[in-house]
C-alpha cells in the first residue's frame, strides 16, 4: 500500500501520544493510537501504565465521548500491531473490531514471535482491512527493550558509566565526588526513570551509601511534561554474592521494590517487605552455556550474571540499566551482556594514578578488546555523553 | 563605521583566501586580500609561504595585471593589519599607499603589541581612510598560534592524543597498532601538515622507530586543494635528556629540520646536516618560574619544557603540536603549559590493565585535576575527536 501524507502525520501524532508513556508503561511496551474519521481526529490514547487501559482503548473511549457516532467506518493508527490475547485487559483487535472501525494502520508487528500476526488475523478475519509498516523505524525506537527481550529473550542492557577524557572515576584515593556536572547527573536520572531495573554491586552500593532510586527534584525539564504522581522506581537489583547488604543502609529506606541476588537467601537480618532475595547461581535450564561455565570452572559461589538477566526477563523486565563500578561493569561487558553503554565524559584529566573506568582482566591483546559502534555523542552541560552499540 | 553586506561578502572572501595558506605560510601568519573598484573585485592574494609576496603584495600585482587603471581610490580588504616594516619585503602599508589604494579594510590590528596600529598610522598619514574589525573573530581563528605568541611571548601548545574510549593508550604489553581508524590518523596528518614544529620524547621515538614526518599520501581530502610541491615537513623537536637517540633510526632518514633538545650536546655520534642540538635547561633570563623550579629541586638534567617552549618562541614558532607519550604529555599539562588537547577516542574498551593516557603523578586530589572547556566534539570515521582548551 502507498501511504498518504495524511498517514504519515496521523501515525506521526500516534508515535508522539506513545512517546508519554515513555516513563510509566515498564514493563509494557509504549503505544500509541489515533483514530480518524471524514479527514479528522476523532479519538487519540496512548498506554500509560501496566493494568490501565491499552492505547486502542483509550482512544476508543476518548472518540465514544466526543464523536460517538463518527466511530463506525473510521480508521485507526497504532504505532504496534493491537494484541488479540487476554492479559490484564481484553484483546485490543477485538475492542477496534466491536466498534466497526473499518481500516487499521499499524508502524510494525507485535515483536513476539510466539504471537506476531495474531491480532492482524484477528482484524482481518473481522473484515478490517490492515496496512503494516508506516514509520516502522520511528516506531522500533519507542521500544527498543521491548522488542530486544521478545526477540532474544534477554533485556536490553545499558550500562552507564561516567570518567574524566582520560578513562578515570576516582583519584587513586577514591575521591569521585562530583567527576561531572548537573546536568549530566540529571541525565542518568531521565536514564533510570525510563529503566525497568537498574542493576548495581553490593560493593558500590556500600562505598556510596547509595539509594539508586529516581529523585523527582533531579528529573530537571522532565517535570515539566511529566505528572510526580506517575513517578514509578525502577526496580533495584543488588548483587550481593558475599551478603555483604545490611538492612541499615540508605538504600532499604526508600520503599520500592529491590531485589538480592545472592547465591544462598540470607536470613540473618530482618529485610523490609519490599525486598525480595533471589539466588542466581549458574541454571543450566536457563543458560545455554551452563555447561561452557562449568568447563571454564566459574565458580558456583558467584552470582551468575547471564542467569541474572534471564530471571529479570522472566519477570517481564525489557530495558536494564546497570550502575555499577568497574569490576561489575567489565564483568557485564566481558561476558558479551551488555547492548549499550552509556559513557559521561567530563572535561577533566585526572592522571594515570586515578582508578580505571572498566576492568577486563581477561583481555590481553588489543584484538580482544571490545568493539563498539558509536551511536551518537553530544554536550550534556559541560561533559561529554557518548552512546556506543557493543 | 557601518559595514555594508559588500564589505562583509569581501572580507569573507580575504578570509578564504587566507586559508588557502594554512599549511604553507609557517611561521608567517595566514593573510588574504581583496581590492575592490567600483563594486567589482580587482585584484585578490594571500600570503603563501615565508619569503613570498604578502598578501597585499600579491594582490596588487594581479590588479596590475589585468586591470591596471582601476587601482588608483580601489578599496583594499585585508585580514590582518598590513604590516609597517622592512622584514624579507617591503612593508605591505607602503605598498597600498604607492598605488594610490583610497580606503583599507582590515580584519584586525597587528596582535604584536609592539607593532600594533602602525601599519594603520603609516596608511591614515598617506590620507587613505581604514576601518578595523570587520569580522575580527574569524580572522582571529586563522592565526591562534601566531597571535598567541605575539600576545603571550610562548607558542600556542597543543596536544594530540589517541586512546580508547576507556583512556588506554595500549595494552599492558606495550601493544597500540592500531588503536584509532585510518581517518583519525589522516587528521593528525593534518595537523601536523599545519603545524610550525612537532614536539615528542626520545622513549616515543625509539618505542615506534617513528619519523613524525607529514606523509603526502596519507593527507586525505586535503591532497585535492594542495599542492605536493607545497609539502612543508614541520621541525621535529625531540626531547633526548638522556642522549638515547642514535642516528640510524628513522627519524633521521628524512631530510627535514631536527631540534634535539638536550641537557648536553652529544658529540659521539655523526648527525645529519638537518640536525641542530640545543641545550634547554632552566634558564633564569628566559623562565620567570626559573627560581621557583630550583626551589622545587628541579633537576638541571632534565630538558626544561617552558624554556624549551621559550626557545621555540625565539625561532617564531607560533603553533607547536605535542605528539608523545604519557609520561612526557603528562609533564607539559601538569607545568600549565598546554593550550589545547586533541584527543581521538578510539570505540574500543580495553580495560584497566592497559596503559593510560597521561601520567600526572602531582595531582592527588580531585580539586587538583586539570579541568577543561570543550570546544568542538564530532566524528572522525568511527572515532571521536574531542578539542578542548586547558
Amino acid at each position: 500500500m502507498v501511504f498518504t501524507k495524511q498517514d504519515y502525520q496521523y501515525m506521526q501524532q500516534a508515535i508522539s501520544l506513545a512517546k508519554q508513556g515513555h516513563f510509566t508503561t515498564s514493563p509494557n511496551p509504549r503505544v500509541g493510537c489515533v483514530l480518524v474519521s471524514n479527514g479528522g481526529v476523532i479519538g487519540e490514547g496512548y498506554h500509560q501504565k501496566a493494568g490501565d487501559g491499552h492505547a486502542e482503548v483509550n482512544a476508543i473511549t476518548f472518540a465514544k465521548k466526543k464523536y460517538p457516532e463518527q466511530i463506525k467506518g473510521a480508521t485507526a493508527y497504532v504505532t504496534l500491531e493491537p494484541c488479540s490475547h487476554f492479559g490484564r485487559t481484553p484483546p485490543c483487535a477485538q475492542g477496534l473490531i466491536d466498534v466497526g472501525i473499518r481500516h487499521v494502520i499499524i508502524a510494525m508487528v507485535d515483536p513476539n514471535p510466539q504471537v506476531s500476526g495474531r491480532g492482524i488475523a484477528m482484524l482481518e478475519a473481522a473484515g478490517i482491512t490492515t496496512s503494516v509498516g508506516l514509520l516502522e523505524e520511528e516506531a522500533k525506537t519507542l521500544n527498543v527493550g521491548f522488542i530486544h527481550l521478545m526477540t532474544t529473550g534477554f533485556p536490553y542492557v545499558r550500562c552507564k558509566l561516567a570518567a574524566s577524557l582520560d578513562g578515570k572515576t576516582a583519584m587513586a584515593s577514591g575521591e569521585s565526588k562530583w567527576i561531572t556536572g548537573a546536568q549530566a547527573r540529571q541525565d542518568v536520572q531521565r536514564l533510570r526513570a525510563a529503566s525497568c531495573a537498574i542493576i548495581s554491586g553490593a560493593d558500590a552500593i556500600i562505598d556510596d551509601n547509595a539509594k539508586m532510586t529516581v529523585r523527582w527534584k533531579e528529573l530537571g525539564s522532565l517535570k515539566e511534561s511529566y505528572e510526580q504522581k506517575l513517578l514509578r522506581q525502577p526496580v533495584r537489583v543488588i548483587i550481593d554474592s558475599k551478603n555483604r547488604l545490611t538492612p541499615d543502609l540508605a538504600l532499604f529506606q526508600c520503599e520500592a521494590p529491590i531485589i538480592l541476588m545472592r547465591t544462598t537467601i540470607e536470613k540473618q537480618h530482618n529485610w523490609p517487605h519490599f525486598v525480595d532475595q533471589v539466588v542466581c547461581l549458574v541454571d543450566k535450564d536457563l543458560d545455554e552455556r551452563a555447561g561452557e561455565k562449568e568447563k571454564r570452572g566459574t565458580k558456583t559461589e558467584q552470582v551468575d550474571l547471564t542467569t541474572l538477566l534471564l530471571k529479570l526477563a522472566q519477570r517481564g523486565f525489557n530495558d536494564v540499566l546497570i550502575e555499577s563500578g568497574a569490576n561489575l561493569a567489565g564483568a557485564f561487558i566481558e561476558q558479551n551482556l551488555v547492548n549499550e553503554l552509556i559513557l559521561y565524559q567530563a572535561p577533566k584529566l585526572m592522571g594515570a594514578e586515578g582508578k580505571s573506568l572498566v576492568s577486563l582482566p581477561n583481555i590481553e591483546q588489543l584484538s580482544q578488546s571490545k568493539n563498539l559502534t558509536i551511536c551518537d555523542v553530544r554536550m550534556v552541560g559541560k561533559d561529554i555523553k557518548i552512546v556506543a552499540k557493543l
